[in-house]
């Protein structure tokens, strides 16, 4: 039952250099080759070779305005005290815009500098230069003049160039053909998911879905496949068959080496297994390989072997793409990119990089490069990166992330504070106009993140001055503090009770901001309160049913302000700790806790009423809290923040939460305290 | 046949009010309805509404691991000295990477770390932390939890998330559709433009091709029309159809006050004409206007009657597009891009700018917002920008444009040198790999741009770190020279013949860049002739001929080598600038000057052979000159310029342009000169 792990451990320059070594020996290491496309239908698309004009734009001497073509030699002599005739027909000659000019005429007299003369003759009182009001042929391009480079990506306008200049057609690269192919017994659609529910031990299959949509979204046209069951036959015959119809194959999972993984085995019989397993995290079970194309069988035709010959100077590319979702994407990007670029003409993808300091310790392991993503802000004058979740698992960390940090191999990690290179997902634009929360979750800053992003002027010409974006990061509310005191956020949610006053968040202000001066705004207050599975079968009626040795706890994270809630009014009651069964358990927001009492791994947690609700479970209310947000004075005043406070002022956003059970949003955005020491 | 011009000259911000103010009027100044689509299917999209988790992710405790699920309490003792065994099936359970934990247990050890004991146990020799090797229920997603805000675009991660949470269908805006109507009894199709020829007074219909791909590209959905003659009865039909199907209508050109302008006509007998006319350049005979829904006629049943009734309560805006191609274009950039973004819950597309310095003076009309396009680079530490052709015809002033100056209204125009605000088309990080050439015009510089494009590095992962962009504005020799010296140009491509010395270029370096330390580099030697039409009807010998009064010359502009090279030998021949027929007619480029001569305005012209082969007419050779490369020390060694040096003095560059006719690239890439003071 135990085996022998045989993944290789290779240095991502080393892997490329082996693929890159056998597309070289195929041919495939350059540019597809062109197809012919209706110049109405190439947007997008990238030039195969440079296009030169077939004819002239204008093809003609053309007229420029409405009016009278007419040479400008003969109207030399006119002006205001002595008009001049000329003859239509002979000497003057009506032409709309656009108009050729007559072979004689070599200008344009605008129509509005023009008095009839009679019905033969039109009168002018200044002479005209020669050629005003002439759109000369060729004035835009002239047949044979290059109107586009190779490996151009075709815009709007471009097309007009290209019909302009007689082009019908246009050669464009043709989009590599990818197939999409997952693997495994376990994976349901997710069409199955939203019509029969995911049962334990189900896994929504979507990973085909995000290396397809990346396929498409670099400019190839991908192949999604059906399910292919963990059997080592049936994947074998589907990578055979993808690979005659295909530039490339992405199998997913069965990359590894475990006991199910027959994906290296497939390329090993079906053609070159180049790479099994390379030092990148998430990602190291990455498999590169070649498929060669399928022998003839016996029974073959003449005309069968001659294509058999003919396909196997060929092979297919394959890519074994690792099973969690953030390896998968993040192999796309970085194998399947530039390979896509490469074959269409264009410089591998380079996102925008900004420098910036990373605001928690990262450990990395020695010897793997390692992509960390992060969600970033600026920060007064400082550019922040907030390191998200590093599992492999979870999506939305990708979903979240502005940006990517790359951890080099031969490095151990990164210290808090550190200056590091983000590599951009979002917009440099986008990064200026964010608002860093780092503090305590509330359900409904998801709310205010919403409502801020939809803020706009009410100017008749859209505009995003107001548009904040809301970037929020679940640090409890002392990491919040701590995280303005290291200047890494705008503001903090904090719900911290001071035992001594019976005070919400001034006296904890005061210890760890000493030196800040800061404007404390009420957000909301909000029902605490223990969550428990529905028709509560435990009878939990108040945190006393704690000490009861049967009934399960899930606990906060250290920092949270639930969690001195729950250390205050233990104390009170004279519960130790210890005697909490699960206290060591930790979450680190509601709805995980909420998760966890759903899932039966514990009986109850301290979390708001919001958070039970979600979950459709029952809620055991405690007492009611004040959720403040703390804003250095700095920021309170900047005009990043402005929408924000406007928000929580007027009347839309009370409203809305107002009406949430558990909110209580009457004092909504007002300022409680000012503290810390006044600005120089 | 003169009529009263009635275009009115409204400022942009009034156009926009009089249209947001008609579209509030009818419930159309907010974002569109949703619709669902498959979540495959939804790259690019915009979510029309917050979406929440629909199932938690992972569903359950998952093994994180191949590896053995235990109770991690049972597994304190065991250390290396006393290994632990477990018994299988109670204690320890084999579990596959996504598999779910047994209810009993709380962490996984991984499989590399498990001995087999017998066939009923496993040993393990370090005890394990509870959730070690877990991802928890919701480590990804917890059901009702927001995945997405609205008014996201939908990138390839998104999709999985949206998958991952639960969600096979997602609600995204649906697409705007957008009617494009081309009208004009003198448009032809591109289709038949490159079956028969452009005819003189044909013009090729490229706006709708334009608009329409704009549209698709901004987000919306296009409906390209087929040409509609110039004729009132048939334009309100299309227009009247087109409404009744569509969010918007786009009729391109018709849109003047001109005799056969009929969208004005048309507008107010169908609807409301709002605008007609706004102050800004290109694209002032711009009209705004709403369509409303068809009455139903006399003859219809009830239930046309009743969908009358509810279509009548809508209606649909139109935007009169003009008919110059740059007008149109930037049209929908004006117009139609900001109205696409509003309905699709999106922020107005903003460009993202750079300060930079107009090379060339620039007098914009009084009472006018105007658009100059403009290309852009980095020279030294200065950003400058190139104006490029201003006419509303000349689609390629786009094409080539790396973005847009706009001088506001009341001002009179910018001065040469003045700071200016450039919106950007091109990616900042082109700007920064773009050579600016400004100088003489030369056909292979073309080719050097495409071969420049095309380099890159061996290194197996593509890069552009090789690649340059490389820009040329024709200003003639001696204009190059001044840009160099103004810190406008990289480096400048001068043929300008000293009469005194009978060298190249030295003397005007010498005179007109005293103080900049300059590297002449040999570019080619060219063949310069006249070019004369197919058969030599004139029977012209030489430059003598050009003293016959019947032969009709076409000159270069001031300051053009091939001027200077003309001025020089006239004189020697002793023939008087004033006796050649059409001297003062001046051309930019040798192909301007060879479409002249193509197109019968003018007999012949002084030009490279080159461009008298592109457009298959004859040439009479006059003598053979040298074309340097004049480069400031400071950019040729800067690491910009180091690709251009290599490629030509490479071999493969030097080859393609040795073969062409006319020219000689047995010196390319010989340093003939250093001139100048040593730099500090």
């Amino acid at each position: 039952m135990t085996r022998k792990v045989y993944l290789e451990d290779i240095p991502l320059d080393e892997a490329w250099r082996r693929f890159s070594d056998a597309l070289k020996a195929i041919g495939r290491w350059q540019p597809i080759e062109g197809e012919d496309v209706p110049v109405a239908r190439a947007l997008g698309r990238i030039t195969a070779r440079p296009i030169w004009a077939q004819v002239s734009s204008p093809a003609y001497h053309a007229s420029a305005m409405d009016g009278y073509a007419v040479r400008a030699e003969e109207t030399i002599t006119a002006n205001d005290t002595q008009p001049l005739q000329l003859e239509l027909g002979s000497q003057a000659q009506y032409v709309d815009t656009g108009d050729p000019l007559p072979g004689w005429a070599d200008a344009v007299i605008m129509i509005e500098q023009v008095q009839p003369s009679g019905t033969t003759h039109i009168e002018i009182r200044a002479p005209i230069a020669p050629w005003t009001a002439v759109r000369p042929l060729g004035e835009d391009m002239v047949a044979t003049e290059l109107v586009l480079p190779a490996n151009h990506i075709l815009r709007p306008v471009d097309l007009g160039a290209l019909a302009g200049s007689g082009h019908a057609l246009v050669n464009v690269r043709r989009k590599p053909r990818v197939a999409v192919i997952p693997t495994g017994t376990e994976l349901i659609t997710v069409e199955q998911a939203a019509q029969t529910g995911v049962k334990s031990g189900d896994i929504i299959e979507y990973n085909s879905i995000v290396l397809a949509a990346e396929v498409e979204h670099w400019g190839g046209v991908a192949t999604r496949y059906p399910i292919v069951i963990d059997n080592f036959e049936a994947i074998k015959a589907a990578v055979a068959e993808a690979a005659a119809r295909h530039d490339l194959i992405l199998i997913n999972a069965g990359s590894s080496a475990g006991s199910e993984d027959f994906t290296a085995r497939v390329v090993q019989e079906l053609g070159t297994l180049l790479v099994h397993g390379i030092a990148v995290r998430p990602g190291h079970p990455v498999i590169l390989g070649m498929i060669e194309a399928a022998v003839s069988d016996q029974q073959s035709t003449i005309s069968d072997q001659q294509s058999a010959i003919s396909s196997r100077q060929s092979a297919t590319p394959i890519v074994g793409v690792p099973g969690y979702p953030v390896s998968a994407a993040l192999t796309g990007e970085i194998f399947v990119e530039p390979l896509l670029a490469r074959w269409l003409g264009l410089p591998g993808h380079q996102k925008p990089t900004l420098r910036g300091h990373i605001t928690r310790k990262l450990l990395s392991p020695l010897g793997e490069d390692e992509w960390v993503r992060v969600t970033t802000g600026k920060v007064g004058e400082r550019i922040v990166a907030a390191p998200l979740s590093r599992g492999a698992g979870v999506i939305t960390s990708l979903v979240r992330a502005d940006g990517i940090v790359r951890i080099p191999r031969f490095s151990e990690g990164v210290a808090t504070g550190a200056e590091v290179t983000i590599e951009l997902y979002t917009d440099p634009a986008e990064i200026d106009r964010t608002i860093m929360h780092i503090g305590s979750h509330d359900l409904t800053l998801d709310l205010l993140a919403q409502h801020l992003a939809e803020m706009s002027s009410d100017s008749p010409t859209p505009d995003r001055s107001l548009q904040r974006r809301f970037v929020s990061a679940h640090a409890g509310s002392l990491g919040g503090l701590i995280a303005l005191r290291r200047g890494e956020a705008h503001l903090a949610g904090s719900h911290l009770l001071d035992p001594e006053s019976g005070e919400y968040n001034f006296s904890y202000i005061k210890q760890y901001l000493p030196d800040v001066p800061v404007v404390v705004v009420t957000l909301l207050r909000r029902e605490q309160g223990l969550i428990v599975a529905k028709g509560n079968p435990q009878n939990i009626a108040s945190l006393k049913d704690l000490a009861r040795p049967e009934v399960r706890f899930v606990n906060r994270q250290r920092g949270a302000g639930t969690r001195v809630l729950l250390d205050y009014r233990l104390k009170e009651l004279g519960i130790a700790a210890e005697s909490v069964h699960g206290y060591r358990r930790e979450e680190y927001t509601h709805l995980a806790v909420a998760a966890a009492v759903q899932s039966g791994v514990a009986d109850c947690g301290l979390g708001v009423r919001a958070a039970a609700r979600a979950l459709d479970l029952d809620f055991v209310s405690v007492e009611w809290e004040r959720y403040d947000l703390v804003i250095p004075r700095q920021f309170y005043e900047s005009e990043l923040l402005q929408p924000l406070l406007a928000l929580i002022r007027g009347e839309s956003f009370r409203k809305v939460v107002g009406e949430l059970e558990g909110y209580d949003a009457s004092g909504m955005g007002e300022v409680v305290r000012e503290l810390g020491r006044l600005a120089a």
